[in-house]
C-alpha cells in the first residue's frame, strides 16, 4: 500500500497522540511516512524503558501499519513497505537522569530525538518558563558532544532562547526546533525569536511548524491560509529547505496529559502557565488528525510554494535533516 | 560513657569518612556528639536507599557507639547515652530526581540535610563550578518550601554565589553553608564571599568552618593558630554564634572518592578542577581524625575566644541552628 503520488511523503516532527490503530490508519490515509513520536516527558530512565516496552508491543500488534525506525535506512524500508516509520523522542532529559552513559543505552533502544529541556531548568539547560536562562551547562556540553557522536537529534523545542542558540552553535550536527512557530507570528516565548531563526539558518537547522493552537496566531481560529502565509514569509527569512512540520498533535489525549507535561512531579501545585488552565485547546477545523495532512500541502501550494518546495516542507526537508543528524546505525 | 567536661560537646557539620568502628571510636575519644554524615553525592533515589540500608546495618552493628538522629530530641538522647548522633545528608539533590514528593520519603528515612547543588547545575540551582549561576529555579523554590515544611536543613555548600544568597533569602528557616571558609581567607569560589557571609548574618544562618586543606589558607601547611585567627576575625564579621565546624573530613577514603564527587556520571572525561588531579590532599598535622577535635577547642581558646564562645563554635551553635531547622519529628 505505497503512498499515492498525489499526497507528498509526509514527515511529522512531533506528535504525542494517545496511540491506537485508528490513529495509525489515519497516518496511512494522510500519507504520513514518518513521525517523531514523543515517548514521554518527565519519566526517569526506568519509566522510559517501560514506555519503550509499550511501543514494542504496538509494533508487534500493528506491524502492518507501523515500524520502528532508528535510521534513515529504516525510514526508507518502512516507506517501501507502505508503513509509517516511528522515531522515538523524549521531550525532557529526565530519562538520562544524571548519567551520560544512558544516552547510548537509550539510542540502542531506539531513542533518536531528545529535547535538552522542557519548560524548566534541566541538568543540561534552561526551558522557556524558567526564571533565568544561563545557557548550556557543563553536563549539557557533554550531552551535545555525545549526541553528536551517537547520531541523535538535538531538539530545542521548549527551551529558553539563550540555551537554544548555544546548543545550535555548539553542536557539530544541525539542530532542530521540532515544534514551534516564529515569535513574530504569535508572540510567546514558547515560539522562536528572530535570534533563534537566524541561528537555525546559519547552522542549516530545521524548524518544524506547529499546528498546536497556542503556538498559532488566532489560536484555534487560525485559518489554513494564515498558516501558509506565515510559512511563505518564514521561507523568505530562513529558506524553504529549512522548514518542516512538527504538528504537536496530541490526539485523543485527556487534559490530564497537559497537567503531566506542565507539572510533572516537580511541583505539588498547578504551575502557572500563560495559556491558562491545563486544558487542550480545540484543534483548527483543517487539522484534527493525521488524515488532514494533504490539506496542509494544498494550503502551501495555494500560498505560492512550488511543488518541490511543498514536498520539502511536508517531508523531504526532514529527511535531509535526518540524513545529517542520525548518521548510520 | 558521657563526654568528659573538659572536652566540649562537639558537632561536626560535614564528614564523608569511610565509616568504620575505628572512626566511631575516635568520635567518642574526640567528644563528637553529633555528625552530619554525607550519605552520598550523585546517587539517584534507589541508590540512596541502598546507602541508607548500609547505614542501618552500621547502627545495628555499632549501636554502642552511634545512633541515628532525625531530630534534636534524638541527638539529646544519643548524648545522654554516650553515643554519637548521626544525621544523614546528601551533597547533591540527585537523590530526589525530579520528584518533589521524594523529599518527605527520604525525610522519613532519616535524611535531614540536603545540598541544593554540588559544583554543577542541578534541577534546583547552580553550583560554584557552573558556567553561569541563574539562581534558584522553579523546582528549587518548591523544594525550599517543602524542606521548610518538613524541617530539613538547606545546605548551600558547593553552590554558586547567587544561588546561595537566593536560598538564604527565600527560606523561611535559617540556612547553612555547612563546610566552607571565608573567601577573604582563601580566595576560591568554593569558599563563601562577603555577600554570602552578610546574607547568613542577616538571616541568622550558620557557617561551618572547613578543615579541608583546599579550603584553608596555606593548604595542608595551614597552622591551627592561623585557623583560629581566621575564626576570630569571622566572629567579628558575623557573630561567634553563627560559626560552627564542618570539617569535611574524608578519613580513610581512596582518591577514587574524589573522582566520584567531581565527575559523578555526568562526564566521561575527568572534569577540570582548580585543585588539580583528583587526589586527597594531606590533612594538617593538627586535624587528622575525630580524636583531634579537642585540639581545635584549645586553639580557639588560645585565639582569645571566651569559654562559652568555644562551646558554641564546637557544637552548641549547631544545636541552636538545628533546633530552628529540624522542627519536631
Amino acid at each position: 500500500m505505497p503512498v499515492p503520488a498525489s499526497r507528498p511523503f509526509t514527515v511529522d516532527g512531533a506528535q504525542y497522540a494517545n496511540w491506537s490503530r485508528k490513529i495509525f490508519e489515519e497516518m496511512r490515509a494522510g500519507g504520513v511516512g514518518a513521525v517523531h513520536a514523543t515517548v514521554g516527558y518527565h519519566e526517569n530512565f526506568r519509566e522510559t524503558v517501560d514506555l519503550l516496552v509499550a511501543w514494542n508491543r504496538r509494533f508487534a500488534e500493528h506491524g502492518d501499519l507501523i515500524a520502528r525506525a532508528r535510521s534513515v535506512a529504516e525510514i526508507e524500508a518502512a516507506r517501501a513497505s507502505g508503513r509509517t516509520a516511528i522515531l522515538f523522542g523524549m521531550q525532557n532529559p529526565s530519562a538520562i537522569e544524571a548519567d551520560l552513559g544512558l544516552l547510548e543505552v537509550l539510542r540502542d533502544c531506539g531513542l533518536t530525538f531528545l529535547q535538552l529541556t522542557y519548560n524548566n531548568q534541566s541538568l543540561l539547560g534552561a526551558g522557556w518558563q524558567e526564571f533565568e536562562d544561563g545557557g548550556i551547562t557543563r553536563m549539557g556540553r557533554e550531552v551535545i558532544t555525545e549526541m553528536n557522536r551517537l547520531g541523535m537529534v538535538i531538539d530545542m523545542s521548549h527551551a529558553g532562547e539563550r540555551t537554544t542558540v548555544e546548543a545550535i552553535e555548539r553542536s557539530a550536527r544541525p539542530v532542530t526546533v521540532s515544534h514551534a512557530n516564529p515569535r513574530w507570528w504569535r508572540d510567546t516565548p514558547r515560539n522562536v525569536s528572530d535570534r533563534i531563526i537566524d541561528a537555525l539558518e546559519a547552522h542549516d537547522g530545521l524548524l518544524g511548524l506547529s499546528l498546536y493552537p497556542h503556538h498559532m496566531a488566532g489560536g484555534s481560529a487560525c485559518t489554513l491560509a494564515d498558516f501558509a502565509v506565515m510559512a511563505a514569509r518564514l521561507a523568505e527569512q530562513i529558506g524553504p529547505e529549512r522548514i518542516g512540520i512538527g504538528s504537536d498533535l496530541c490526539q485523543d489525549r485527556p487534559d490530564s496529559a497537559i497537567a503531566w507535561m506542565r507539572d510533572g512531579r516537580w511541583t505539588f501545585e498547578t504551575a502557572a502557565n500563560p495559556n491558562g488552565p491545563p486544558v487542550f485547546p480545540a484543534q483548527p477545523a483543517w487539522f484534527r488528525s493525521n488524515a488532514d495532512f494533504p490539506g496542509i500541502a494544498a494550503g502551501l501550494r495555494a500560498a505560492g510554494f512550488a511543488p518541490d518546495e511543498v514536498d520539502g516542507i511536508m517531508g523531504e526537508n526532514w529527511m535531509r535533516f535526518l540524513r545529517r543528524t542520525l548518521g548510520t546505525v
